[in-house]
């Protein structure tokens, strides 16, 4: 793990940065929530635009959906959240701090920081007691009738209960799926390590339903796809690794789960599971709606519930996985450089256009000039403030993988020096040529320069 | 009026080709709220993506921000939500209905639905009360100690609060914005008109930051900026007015507010806000806060709050307008058929390919090669089900606006036809130049060919 960086050095990239924002801050902040500044956004765009690409726009077998954050509550009933969705929790009577039963191990005592609850002399435990993950809140006035419903704690259920609608419209027989981008909430009592585990976070799901006879394919068929996604945007391999459930892990209707996992700053955890749910949630609605959740086949005229393989990542972690994998630091001519090596498909400037001399009007004139070309192709950056190098800097920082400096050659024979953030390469190109030369580097496969 | 088609023919052609479903459905549905299926999810991120590209890429003044739904809930003390933000209801004793005091014009009676509550004699009102419309769940462990906090109601006061993170980041000085795109949540009491107002909705707000002389400028700036947008993306002149609020109708910290009115179906309603908010909310902060929330403007030594231009508008209720215009339907050679003409941009797919004859290895060949080669450039369809005058009325209702039909030429002559949504007229062109002719069409100027 020694290549790993540390989270501080994340926050602290993603702060000075502008990716990430403690939420709430000038209140003394919310505890694990964040906002999202200009690159961050930007790149968590790109991140959701990818898998979008991959599970929608390049399938003619899935098609996409944006269920409502607040369901009937029934929903929650039939899928069991309501009666299980919960962690055992411990309260400590002497230092007050609430733990998860289950993760005593990893939990530090309130007053003794360096010891683990039950390890400290004056740590007094209560038993466990379950206390449900999903928050509520009423529709109606809330004084008096409102109703009680919950903010979806996973976007899944939205894909089940349109199971039918979808089916009925997309003429397509199973296999097909929905998928569906959204924000989540669980009231997660032990919440932390950056974006890994927020209260409000944002998933990217997808339901893919099955002949049941084709389910345990389509459960090996998906782990590698999903896998594949995360390489081809430029994890290492040798940081990421698919882990099956052992049994006693497994859900109840769950006949395998395996979890891409990623060898985060705090060790191997998880970035995406994959499911084989059987059956399990289109006859869960089917019973407490009384709707017939199946699939009538009318070839052989077989009447199945579909089974469903269920890859179900989260953006915000991904996004953490893509800047961790990326975080650089080298010695240049002497000099320290901080460098995210990112994808250039994840990294949210594409390339920046630099007058090398930013009071120099003949510079400035023709950088601006292809900075207006280059903004209708790429998201691109126009600077023409601070040295040279401090520049340079600024932008390997948030991960450009391109800059196009304009110097005095230019005013010259119109040529323009393309600077390559990994390598530092520096290569003369013709001005007119930059617009394709960049979208050429762009679209050409990719891997990470760091050692595997 | 005469033109404006009924919220009924919307419903039902969104309904029953997959632009959006009633939610929980199979539950019974939960009011007013909505799932959106594939090509509502299609269109719906068209017209965000459009206007993240007007306001956020295609400018250097404004900045992306993605803050939390959930904020710390001080925010919504000092911005004078927890205060201010409700309606005044009262109560029917008779029909048990809950109706909006200053609504009660449109409302009908429970009991009597063509007569309006107080109109019909067995109503008996209640005196109004005041019902805050925000959210309020609970984070931590419900049972007890947890903190409340709200569900935001708007966007807004996430850029507010950022103010000075992005200030200090983007090296900018006003005039400067903070764009953002997300989820809010208002408890209405009377929801309704289909995506016109839902209690879970998607929000587009900017907060633009001048320097105090140049508020009013800007002001009108954004009024002419927003109305444009709607214009270049085709929603016809004579159905969109600005309309400046009286003084009556101002909030007490806005010194100019206009609408930009669309002409739905239920009449002249807002599509999008734009607010001289001056310095409101920074000051509201600055105090509650502690913190200091102004500019130094460092040429000149000065020191002050900036003030606040606030377009706001609705992503549902923006693609509800667009739905709304484009909503057609024409005899055409004896038969009728439903087209959306939609502007090219916001419809969901771009393009059909579709095999003349379903069955002809030769044309379903021909045409799966010219669909790989579009799906790269744009989003489209691949339809071979049905016969062909069936397959261009199911384009024609979700709006695309071309199709290539491969036929029999096609296999002799390598030419297919582009077929026009509007005009209907066919054109054959080179299979080879497909690819450019449909960019082409893609990027040029659109009007709606309904009459204004």
């Amino acid at each position: 793990m020694t290549d790993v960086v540390t989270m501080d050095k994340i926050v602290s990239l993603c702060r000075r940065r502008g990716f990430v924002f403690p939420s709430s801050e000038i209140y003394g902040g919310l505890g694990s929530s964040y906002d999202y500044g200009h690159y961050g956004v930007l790149a968590k765009n790109n991140v959701k635009a990818r898998w979008f690409e991959a599970m929608v726009q390049e399938r003619e077998d899935i098609v996409a959906l944006d269920s409502a954050i607040i369901l009937h509550p029934a929903v929650w009933e039939a899928s069991g959240h309501v009666s299980g969705f919960s962690d055992p929790l411990v309260d400590c009577r002497t230092c007050k701090l609430r733990f998860r039963a289950d993760h005593l191990d990893e939990s530090h005592c309130g007053r003794r920081p360096s010891k683990k609850p039950g390890e400290t002399p004056d740590c007094d435990l209560t038993d466990a007691r379950h206390f449900n993950l999903m928050f509520e809140t009423r529709v109606g006035p809330v004084e008096e009738s409102g109703a009680k419903v919950y903010l979806r704690p996973e976007t899944a259920q939205g894909m089940f209960i349109n199971f039918k609608n979808v089916a009925q419209l997309a003429r397509r027989k199973p296999p097909f799926g929905i998928a569906q981008i959204g924000k989540s909430f669980r009231n997660e009592i032990t919440p932390g390590n950056f974006l890994f585990r927020t209260r409000e976070f944002e998933q990217m799901e997808m339901e893919f339903f099955v002949p049941p006879a084709e389910a345990s394919d389509w459960y090996r068929y998906w782990i590698e796809e999903r896998r594949s996604w995360y390489l081809r945007l430029g994890l290492r391999e040798s940081h990421l690794r698919v882990r099956e459930h052992d049994a006693d892990e497994l859900s109840h209707y769950s006949s395998g789960t395996s979890d891409i996992e990623y060898l985060f700053p705090i060790g191997w955890s998880e970035l995406e599971g994959i499911a084989n749910r059987g059956a399990f949630d289109l006859s869960a609605h089917a019973e407490a709606s009384g709707t017939k959740l199946e699939w009538l086949d009318s070839a052989t005229g077989e009447r199945y519930v579909p089974h469903v393989i269920e890859p179900a990542g989260g953006v915000d972690r991904a996004l953490l996985a893509f800047l961790v994998d990326a975080y650089d630091e080298e010695e240049v001519a002497g000099r320290e450089r901080t460098v995210l090596r990112l994808h250039p498909q994840i990294a949210p400037v594409k390339a920046a256009v630099l007058p090398l001399i930013g009071k120099d009007s003949a510079m400035v004139e023709r950088a601006r000039g292809l900075f207006e070309e280059l903004r209708r192709a790429a998201s691109v950056e126009y600077d023409d403030n601070a040295q040279i190098g401090r520049r340079y800097r600024r932008q390997d920082e948030i991960g450009t993988p391109f800059a196009f400096t304009i110097d005095e050659q230019t005013i010259d024979d119109d040529t323009v020096t393309i600077r390559d953030r990994d390598s530092l390469a520096q290569e003369r190109i013709a001005i007119g040529r930059a617009r394709e030369h960049l979208l050429d580097r762009l679209a050409a496969p990719w891997r990470s320069p760091k050692p595997e």
